[in-house]
């Protein structure tokens, strides 16, 4: 339960009806106390930490001033609703976040009727507030709609083409966009837009005049004063602040304003509340505000583990094992250094994805192309026609965003391009927006593309050298978190293309493992003396190792964490019936629903993919199979 | 072979070496014949139209300034590339343009070194340009690198996110982008943007000014009245003209300038060419430029069958068969007279996808958001938040383009939105890029979705009555053209879900169809005695039905117009194999390599999902059926 002598405020703040109880004059006060609260309530749990102190006053603003949750707040991302969660009834277990059937890291619609739209990706709450703004409208419904996206969010194409249809629509949406300017999204924002918002903090004599202006003409409305200096101001500043392009687009702009001035941000609020139409704040805050560290390192501090905040983030001792995202910044440099046409693309993830030490060791080779990964991989097909090795380092989830680029754009073309997956599979406590489960569905289909998954960091390692000299579109995905522990290796070795490897030699029943899966499925194979193969490739199959398994043995199980639906599990059973040779299959695998955030251990257990979950599934189908097995201590 | 006396300079011209060996005095003469005989070629042809007309001039003047190949056009979109496909060795051949073995109605690199990068989407040509030239600058080579975009493909999030990088990058690449403004895409472009560029042309002081300037003063760099001017022109045209916009990317803006001048043309690229950096060159064409009945109406002649160019357009006598495409458009009025929710959305694509009717009968519930895939998808999401009912009429291949959204903004959510997808399956004459053969399998493994394909125009309303009333995530995916003729109906009756339907009760064999693969399916099992299932849902599958029919078959064949690697024939192997229900299967689908243009008749009977083809295929699999067959004279 929350200290009621610490936040004596907060402590009376269950919904936001209580918030607007208060005083105007207290919200400040209120704002400190949230801050306190998330500082304290983070460093227990971990979590995202930054993006939630740049919003705080933001978020008590907001809640004061509109009536939610009947007026719809949309949180562009969702990494900055921590504050947001607690003033709307989730104070309490805010401690809980990304825990199994704790709170949920990003709004969820069926955790709260505060949440108006789940998110976890960027860049959609234009689209989404503008959808509601419209669907409102036409029932003669008034209420407000606000969507609230980051500087960094904005560069997305997304957030374009949702600015573009709302500017463009001959009855104008009431809509107000809060663009939240940190200057800063998950790496360092990229790009010309970025460059023009900067331009807006740069030019001190207009923001000084504006703001002087504010203070001593107070409501520009009703003085004429004050009208004078907005006329002289919209004439200039579209020389020195976003603006234009904002009301090129047919919003009306607002701003930059301070956001972490609540008095300012109420008083801005009220009017914008008051206009009809598509309107644009412009706020400018600081991400990590208020904990000094994190406004320091505003990248470390994204997303933390639970740390004392009184001695801040301190790096553990011991070595540490490596994950999977360190093999490939290494492998990164390592190729890069052999090969001089490698040149590394993210879309805006450069810490995730491990290319911090790429982006310094090969400088003019890094390309983050900001949150696009349309563009991103589009980008790269345009360089392999110049014969350059692209690769494109992106998150399974983040992939999605670039689905139809890479069909058409590399595989079409068989242009040599490699993915490099990051997140694939089970994800865990970010929840079903991070989760990379369908990858090996929605890659296997297409035509012309070599798929594989390593089942430790050092074929993780080949698979990447793999897919790079091969001359055609390629994918490695590979999971969160570290595998075996093996020691990914220094060398540029390759695999054969298509080719499986046979792990254990055993009878009766064959296990198939895909990936990260291998470790468990080994370990199931060893103790029920099963044949075990480390499968490698989802696409090509090896046709020659399975037919001629086939001939030894009475069933297959396939075992993979994508969904099973269209999985690689799914490819075998076609080879084989393209084939006409009839065997059972058990496939194994992630379910037909979305998962919710928990961790990946748990996550796997759900999902029986994790070797108890196998050893029961395998003898549910083949009871059998315990008397034949050699160790069964295990099985029991 | 070309008629020398009617075209003598295009007759002499089979590649641009040939045109750049011609005086540029001459290059209006040659616009003219080339405009001539893209005209008559078309007419005999048929192809796309009003779009290569309007870039004729452009054509000339790239081809003659620009050292093709060596240095590097890339045309967005490609509807626009007859004009250049006819000076780069395809003169003689461009009437066999969308036929099998013929020139293909996009650019394709395996078609030409002159075709830098396939297309048939829009909007790809600004990231694809961008890597080429980092790709050539790495390499110390110089060559240039010019992206030509229409602004209907300006309106894409993907070309706003290939700006912006392009913009916002430290060492600024060489590349120029050519505008190709004609205020018109496939449907009229919508949008923010739009209005904008339509500021452009209204403002006739300042381009009478400017192009009087040019006129008068000659060469800006070397005339400093030309300089005064220039500068005059920078502080107000933000005022006025679009070069805001892309100056605040980071583009140096030139234009607008008459796109049909090609002496302008000629100077003005002159100027460019010699210029580093990031360029922008804004120029004002008509579509269908020079067919006087195209500039009238070009939405009509964007893309058409063959006419006679002195006739025009003429509506074929006689009652048409309606195609899926008016099924739906019929349907979504009746569904929206019924349903007062109901909402239609459109990626710029109300023409082909049949909004036409809807767009003039319910203009409030009408939402074209211009090439816009990904936000379309997310406004549709945020309009069922509030419990409207929209529909996204898409075809399957610019579904591609919002499959996250599709994943995390819908289907995660669980929201009630229905996708009615057109050109699903084989769509023929487009090619790959146009192909919907990947649609089952990428929408299969997305849970909670409802996936349903029609056999016949009936159903097909039927089902999209049924994922309209299904209140959550639903698709229906149809073909091209027509179905078996019958009549569509006029009633709003449902289907339930996850039922499918037995048409003909055999023996030994059962074919499971999806859509309309039903009719050969039908055909093949009235010869052969077999059992034929009008499957109906692709997702949830008739889990009763397929056991039922396992207990009295030997084998099922699956046949569908997607591939099969993941495909609605996989997911019933899925099924069975969770049942442990052993059964040969046939798994009749599309191929896995992307398929070339050809009529849908030719690739369907290439891929053997044709009743022939599957007749062999079945016997092939199945010799003892010759024997069982009741009507075996077809099947010789």
């Amino acid at each position: 339960m929350i200290d009621s002598a610490r936040y004596p405020r907060l402590a009376r703040i269950q919904s936001p009806d209580d918030l607007r109880r208060f005083e105007e004059s207290e919200l400040p006060a209120i704002a400190d106390e949230l801050r306190a609260y998330l500082i304290e309530s983070v460093g227990k749990s971990g979590g995202h930490f930054g993006a939630g102190l740049g919003v705080i006053e933001l978020t008590v603003a907001l809640h004061y001033l509109y009536q939610t949750p009947v007026d719809q707040l949309v949180w562009d991302v969702g990494h900055q609703t921590y504050p947001h969660k607690i003033l709307t009834g989730r104070r309490d277990g805010i401690h809980t976040v990304k825990q199994k059937d704790g709170v949920a890291p990003f709004p969820k619609r069926e955790e709260s009727e505060y949440d108006t739209f789940g998110v976890g990706h960027s860049s959609t709450s234009i689209s989404a507030a503008l959808g509601m703004a419209i669907a409102r409208q036409a029932e003669g419904d008034d209420r407000k709609v606000v969507a609230v996206i980051g500087d960094g969010a904005m560069t997305a194409g997304m957030a374009y083409e949702a600015l573009n249809h709302a500017g463009g629509m001959e009855q104008e949406p009431n809509l107000l966009v809060i663009l939240n300017d940190n200057n800063m999204s998950i790496s360092e924002a990229v790009g010309g837009l970025t460059k023009m918002l900067g331009r807006a903090t740069g030019s001190r004599t207009l923001n000084a005049l504006r703001e002087g202006g504010k203070k001593i003409l107070g409501d520009k409305k009703h003085n004429p004063t004050a009208r004078f200096v907005k006329r002289w101001e919209e004439h200039w500043k579209g020389m020195f602040v976003p603006s234009t392009f904002f009301e090129e687009m047919g919003f009306h702009y607002t701003g930059p304003i301070d956001g972490h001035d609540v008095p300012a941000l109420v008083a801005t609020l009220k009017t914008l509340k008051s206009l009809k139409g598509l309107k644009l704040l412009h706020v400018m805050t600081t991400k990590g505000k208020g904990y000094e560290r994190a406004e320091g390192d505003q990248i470390g501090y994204h997303a933390v583990g639970p740390f004392d905040p009184d001695k801040g983030l301190v790096s553990k001792g011991g070595a540490k094992k490596p994950t999977y995202t360190d093999v490939f910044s290494d492998w990164l440099c390592d190729a890069a250094a052999a090969e001089p046409k490698v040149m590394g693309i993210t879309p805006a993830m450069r810490e995730g994805s491990g290319l911090v030490r790429f982006s310094k060791e090969y400088p003019e080779r890094y390309f983050d192309v900001a949150i696009a990964e349309q563009h991103a991989v589009t980008l790269a097909a345009g360089m392999a026609t110049q014969g350059a090795k692209p690769v494109v380092a992106i998150y399974s989830t983040f992939l999605q965003r670039a689905y139809d680029q890479l069909v058409h754009d590399v595989a079409v073309q068989e242009l040599d391009v490699l993915f490099a997956i990051d997140r694939a599979g089970v994800v865990g406590p970010d929840g079903a927006t991070h989760a990379g489960n369908l990858d090996l569905s929605f890659l296997r289909c297409v035509p012309h593309m070599v798929v594989m998954a390593p089942s430790d960091e050092a074929e993780c390692r080949q698979m990447l050298t793999t897919g790079l000299r091969y001359a055609g579109p390629a994918a490695v995905r590979y999971p969160r978190g570290s595998g075996t522990g093996v020691a990914a290796g220094t060398d540029l070795a390759t695999l054969e293309i298509g080719k499986a490897e046979l792990r254990l030699q055993g009878n009766r029943i064959a296990l198939l493992a895909f990936g990260s899966t291998l470790t468990a499925a080994e370990q199931v194979g060893r103790e029920l003396g099963l044949t075990v193969v480390n499968m490698r490739f989802i696409k090509p199959l090896d046709r020659a190792l399975l037919l001629e398994l086939a001939q030894r043995h009475e069933g297959f199980v396939t075992i993979e964490d994508n969904v099973v639906a269209g999985g690689a599990g799914s490819g075998v059973a076609e080879l084989l019936n393209a084939e006409n040779v009839l065997k059972p299959f058990l496939h194994l695998g992630l379910p037909d629903s979305f998962q919710h955030h928990a961790s990946r251990e748990d996550l796997l257990a759900e999902a029986g993919i994790d070797a108890d979950g196998i050893r029961q599934a395998v003898l549910k189908r083949w009871p059998m199979l315990v008397k034949s097995g050699q160790t069964l201590s295990a099985a029991g």
